[in-house]
């Protein structure tokens, strides 16, 4: 890379990569949070969730919306508090304005009175699109390491 | 948003974000390293710390520290590292110039010659205050999710 | 610190602090893929890395390189995926323009159709250097909590 153009990815950076951290720190809160509604709203509307856990891609914010809420019910009722951790985020923008993320997630799981759990590690691969100040989803795939 | 609060909003984020990662880091190394008496001077002095595992707030820097050293202590005793991760943090400004911040804190502790155990999954809400180029903690919330 | 110096310090911080993120988020993905020699390139050709869990500090890219291969080779041939996450990351500028990182790291170990498990908590000390718009790591040291 030139110098010039360096210092141009150095700016273009700085100046995405805390607001990128910042939406998934509010998404994962409003996951775990059980506000599944409004996490299904980081998602655009015709995004796709794919996991190696499930069969087929979920597709769509409604379907994707009515998933997250069945599961976050299904925990609730059994007294489980879950938590998405996501780290090692590595940004890459693409020429469409949209975003690259690749990252890793945990989901820690504690029931009431026991102990946490790690119930979960995996990679997360997102596509993210510009929306006002923010990102929606628009591809999420995440792979469980234990099901490779 | 207009397009001007966006691009201010933006740049609010991004002027900051960094540093409040920083003060965190800072912040959870001096705790881990058992220099509680400096840990304590993070927060204000009549800074708060409310957490469901306690019957009530501990109140002030001078108590604040004096409980943090107790407990190091006891950790030190049985040969117990601990080190305290906090992640997804999410940053409100509020009209006053403190910040409003939610995140999540986990604590890993080791024996000696043991295995790393999660020995608890947690909330954590803070109210920072400006101190030069840094915050001071004027609240902390903690709440472990197995005593919600 | 002056105003002047704050406001330097400040503007300085947020400069970096997300570069480094990335930087270090690039590098964990590298090792944890299998990529040991992109990986091994991340170093300085004359860094080092030095662990309390070996008896001699591995020198040289080449050979830092040769151990995390190993190491990869080991791991798959258990069908274990593993996760370096780095976190609670302390910057601090030193005056030949290299940085001063402490953090701390965490292993997360899972094997195929097994449950994940944190194989270790430690800190890790980096020295890096300047290269382009990134760095390279002239010196890592990792220490396991469960050694010290």
């Amino acid at each position: 890379m030139t110098q010039a153009s360096i210092a141009q990815s150095m700016g273009f950076l700085n100046d995405l990569y805390p607001r990128v951290q910042q939406f998934y720190a509010d998404q994962m809160q409003l996951l775990d949070t059980g506000d599944t509604q409004a996490w299904a709203c980081t998602f655009t509307e015709d995004g796709t969730f794919t996991a190696n856990r499930n069969p087929e891609p979920v597709i769509g914010r409604a379907e994707i919306g009515r998933v997250a809420s069945q599961t976050a019910a299904d925990y609730a009722a059994k007294g489980i508090q879950r938590r998405h951790w996501l780290g090692m985020v590595a940004v890459d923008a693409r020429d469409d304005s949209s975003l690259e993320v690749r990252s890793y997630a945990l989901i820690i799981a504690t029931e009431r009175g026991g102990a946490p759990v790690v119930q979960a590690s995996t990679s997360c691969d997102d596509i993210l699109v510009p929306d006002g100040g923010s990102w929606l989803v628009k591809s999420r795939t995440v792979l469980r390491d234990d099901l490779r």
